[in-house]
């Protein structure tokens, strides 16, 4: 029996027991909620992924799925105009960037990413126990070429659109960052969708080039957990070596299959998310009130209280009100380059409506 | 760009590029197969999990899930008689193996497994670049107590019953090895809902006690990836820290709730292949060939040819034979304690009278 003053947890690695868990943003079960806070998307994944899933739901259940993901792998690979052979399918986006963390970094060989970007980063690094650097944005959000360039890592993370700001990073930027680096750079392309351009065009330039994308946004899918990463085969087979083997369900290959499958549907709702992203933007521009430029599904909003000020006690502020009318929006604090802002993912119109209401409402009264 | 002499595959640790692979068994596309090769169950999965999943499709996939998977938590705890704080849902049991393994060993902390059991905890141990030491059975395929007890391991993996032999471990045998092991004792149980006997009946004696689950063998749920833990509070906490933060998707939650809320399906299910099995392993020793006592779905056998000879090339003859026939099992070479046998996962009697008229015409032909 284990001796009474040693807790069990004692056996785990030091690093993980002293580790800070992610904290994913609160995810309330009651449906009356308005849910502008994890950037998912407001309408309901295509008719054609719901008839997909219906139709693989039977005995076939008893079976292990294709290890390989294999004609999800050609799909999405054939989307971005690639072989197969450079294609990668994940338990959501965040299996990848986990696999490529650990195959990729360690307390020997540095990980960097970038400040604010996804906060996943940091986290898959403190449970590798990776030497790490984090490289800050200004408050432009524009991307630190320099800093980047000079970080030493052998592999560095940034999203591009960026969250929480939504910025988007040019092409020609990243085409120089690419070819000085010396080392992977992982550009997580979850919002890609929703952007003018995409990375995936300097792939056939690049083998130092990793894209991560997601099926939780511009394809309703953040319940299905299905992500992929493209890149060089080379990259690929080692994380093939990695994965579990069989880490993506029958059903997630299915509606990932359906969903890319039906473009048409996708595109539709990210014009719709697009057109009411660039309504509120200028909304908020009208009210005064700083915002990034965004090719997100969010958001980065700086609010100022009716005497025109803002701090990071009004962006409390109006986070709490707006809670408490029922609407989750996400605040980021701790940090002046976050925290005097909200994030608000773009929800539909009658959503956003009903924060615009609430936020007269928040003016009147504080 | 990257110099034109190092592959991008270098910038991996040194020992992912040296890495092998899990090779999971053939997943043949053709339904034409009789599949014995994965342990898969040859059942439906309930007609209640059917009716779960078929609820949960629609515009709520759109929506994140519930990152602890609580309600699907409080029920397999529920299950076992155990608090919910004991409970631990992964996006399989190789989810939950691999986060384990990642949390209590590496290069300076030593993990131990028992051959031949599941081939997957070498695999973890060398993504992880893990201190190991190998404990093997010897041919009687009884728990190697004392050799366990020497292993100086800070977290042992082993599976019971075992596979790919199907012998299992009685809880007299576990209890000595748990109270006397300074290090994490992970049983592996996906097999026990066909075993006389669990180990979760010691949870409330030892702190250092892990059990893994799947609902891959006895619900009949290989294509969706449900595995949990049970382990005490502190254990859980750790891999609640290191897990993906939306590991198992909405549709596996309600999967997993469905079929543990039928549990009188599952029994029925399980019934059936217990009876299968035994008569089947006591056919192949009317046969006199060697096959060891299973409480798993599964068949560990020792085939001899018409003059009565059991060897390698025996072995890899009937299993050459049966796939011609179409006929899928597994065989493990390159091991004198594996490489005479076949594994043969029970299937409907159906199959296994298939099975049976096809080694007939083996021994009549070879």
């Amino acid at each position: 029996m284990m001796s009474a003053n040693k807790p069990v947890s004692e056996y785990a690695m030091s690093h993980i027991q002293a580790l800070q868990a992610y904290t994913p943003g609160f995810q309330p079960k009651d449906p009356d909620w308005i849910k502008l806070n994890t950037n998912e998307n407001p309408y309901s994944p295509s008719p054609k992924v719901e008839a997909a899933l219906k139709e693989a739901i039977g005995p076939s259940l008893r079976l292990y799925p294709d290890p390989a993901s294999q004609a999800l792998r050609e799909a999405v690979a054939r989307l971005n105009g690639l072989d197969a052979s450079r294609a990668f399918i994940g338990n959501g986006s965040d299996d990848v960037l986990n696999l490529l963390t650990r195959a990729f970094s360690n307390s020997n060989q540095r990980a960097g990413y970038t400040f604010p970007s996804y906060s996943l980063y940091p986290v898959l690094c403190g449970i590798q126990d990776s030497d790490i650097v984090e490289i800050s944005f200004d408050r432009s959000m524009r991307l630190p070429l320099e800093k980047l360039l000079d970080c030493n890592a052998r592999i560095l993370f940034f999203t591009s659109p960026n969250a929480p700001t939504g910025v988007a990073f040019p092409n020609s930027d990243l085409r120089q960052l690419i070819a000085g680096f010396e080392g992977l750079v992982v550009i997580d392309e979850a919002y890609a969708d929703f952007a003018l351009e995409t990375a995936a065009d300097l792939l056939s330039d690049f083998d130092n080039l990793v894209i991560t994308r997601s099926f939780s946004k511009s394809y309703s899918l953040a319940g299905m957990r299905i992500g992929y990463a493209l890149a060089h085969p080379d990259v690929i087979e080692v994380l093939d070596k990695m994965r579990d083997s069989y880490n993506v369900s029958r059903l997630a290959q299915a509606a990932g299959l359906a969903a890319v499958d039906d473009q048409a549907y996708m595109k539709a709702t990210v014009g719709k998310i697009n057109h009411t992203r660039d309504c509120y933007l200028q909304e908020f521009r009208d009210r005064g009130w700083f915002v990034y430029d965004s090719q997100a599904n969010l958001l980065f909003v700086e609010p100022k209280d009716s005497s025109g000020n803002s701090s990071a006690k009004v962006a409390c502020s109006l986070f709490e009100f707006l809670k408490s009318r029922k609407i989750l929006v996400r605040y980021f604090g701790g940090h002046a380059l976050t925290d005097t802002f909200l994030r608000i993912s773009v929800g539909t119109d009658d959503q956003m409506l009903a924060l615009s209401e609430s936020i007269e409402l928040w003016l009147r009264n504080e």
